[in-house]
């Protein structure tokens, strides 16, 4: 099962130098989970061949527009191109006011349902969950309202180890197996799950911190994933901006990352200040080696 | 002077093939009109070269998302960029709630001001007007409140022939005959104007017809300008669904420019359902002959 992460935007307030605004998509065996939509999201998606049909859920950190300005022209699109499943839409409160007054005057009822959950991101609220994933929010440490993301796969079963298996087994007892049960054969001899099975694939993980300051508050939520997205919108030598405009910059990403023990971080969300993000990379990979730095179409799998 | 459109968006409601939504830049004179700001707008400006501080004033034609949705990424970008000059912002009603509601999520107050002028398009409403130029709006045909927009620079002064000027001219008598009046020289005789000066340059016009079904009525708006923009969703082979949805096709674009007896003819807002739109030109030069295809990043200059 697929577990791959595209980013889709990795720009700030003001998109410069192709850097798009954020946008990130979790897919997650054929489901698409967007993680926040700026403007031009819809034509990224596009671009790279994500198909907006299988957009199962769309979280939203904040409302500043380069975080959510191409909610309403995606919307608008899954409409025309005649969605009709619900959507799962996840967002601080005012969300639905937004879209109901730009509704309203373009004079258009969608053919499906949003199913709109406003979050304040406090106690780990678990805001989706099917047969494999779940994903909570936590609280980020921003101007306005923002939260952040985890995704979590949950816990697998045991694989069945096809060369040890009787031929004569019954599909019950594979059952069993899975879920880690010992069975009897046909004399009543116990035989013990792990001759049988191998250990469950590991479950993966991906939290996403969009724009925060630096909050080592976050490290409880953001703990041991495998995939930590963070913002880092200046370098150290800015940490005084960062600080009064509630953002972080690449060392302090890492520092979180380190922290938490995290297996790989993504940074993004650059400054346009900065045209040239090599020095991003070298800052943050001083403290975690393993750093990345967003890029529009890079895609991120993780292995089970 | 410059009287330039450049073009930024020729998709409609979903963008495809590289057509983005719909956006025209009219640069007059260093000055910058835009026309429509669909999402994405701002970084076609970027990506044009289109400098967002030469933006006078905007004017949006309808409150359809394809119409509208770059513009308050637009308008928060100019603020992250310092504007501090005043903008005019002329649009259907509505636009004003919506602008308010998201910069009160976003707690935002903008560094300039938004002098909002909201029309109905009647009477050839003039929204504004400087030294050089009038715009005025007039209504289109179409689902929900639209309006086109028509700039016309105003008549300008005669022409000095500096070859014919005596050395000893005074600088009022070179006003004077700038306005068409005759002078005197020293001795009393009447210098007759058209001996010193050549005729003004021409006046220039362009008008913006955004989304509207086929409608005659717009013909005596339109009259006679140099540049027409009309919409054409649809070919031909689509008229019903253009009839339905309130669209035109080419060939009705082509008659409105045929009858409007304008100088040349700008069509775009292809359906997404049009890959190849070459059909589209064939069709509408069929009427008249003038006709261009809307392409991201053409520009169309119209001499004096």
């Amino acid at each position: 099962m697929s577990f791959c992460l595209q980013i889709l935007g990795s720009g700030s307030a003001v998109a410069q130098y192709g850097r798009n605004h954020t946008s990130h998509a979790l897919i997650i065996n054929s489901k698409v989970f967007l993680i926040d939509c700026g403007e031009g999201t819809q034509i990224q998606l596009s671009k790279f061949r994500v198909k907006k049909e299988r957009i199962a859920a769309i979280f939203i950190s904040h409302l500043h527009g380069d975080h959510y300005l191409g909610l309403m022209g995606l919307l608008s699109s899954m409409h025309l191109l005649g969605r009709t499943k619900t959507l799962l839409l996840v967002s601080p409160p005012g969300l639905s006011d937004i879209i109901t007054i730009q509704l309203k005057y373009s004079n258009t009822v969608l053919n499906y349902k949003i199913d709109h959950v406003e979050v304040s991101g406090d106690n780990k609220q678990i805001v989706f969950e099917d047969k494999y994933i779940t994903v909570r929010t936590f609280p980020l440490n921003h101007r306005i309202p923002t939260v952040g993301f985890r995704f979590d796969e949950k816990p697998k079963q045991r694989r069945i180890n096809k060369e040890k298996l009787p031929n004569d087994i019954k599909l019950q007892d594979i059952a069993k197996l899975k879920t880690g049960q010992n069975i009897t054969d046909h004399s009543g001899n116990v035989i013990y799950n792990n001759e049988l099975t191998l250990p469950p694939r590991k479950s993966r993980s991906y939290a996403f911190c969009s724009d925060t300051k630096y909050d080592p508050s976050l490290i409880d939520f953001i703990q041991n994933v495998n995939l930590l997205y963070h913002e880092a919108t200046f370098l150290e030598v800015h940490q005084p901006i960062a600080e009064k405009t509630f953002h972080s910059t690449a060392k302090q990403a890492a520092s979180i990352a380190n922290q938490g023990l995290v297996g790989e971080l993504i940074i993004g969300h650059f400054s346009a200040r900065y045209k040239d993000i090599s020095m991003f990379s070298d800052e943050a990979k001083s403290v975690f080696n393993k750093t990345f730095l967003a890029k529009e179409g890079d895609i991120y799998c993780i292995d089970d």
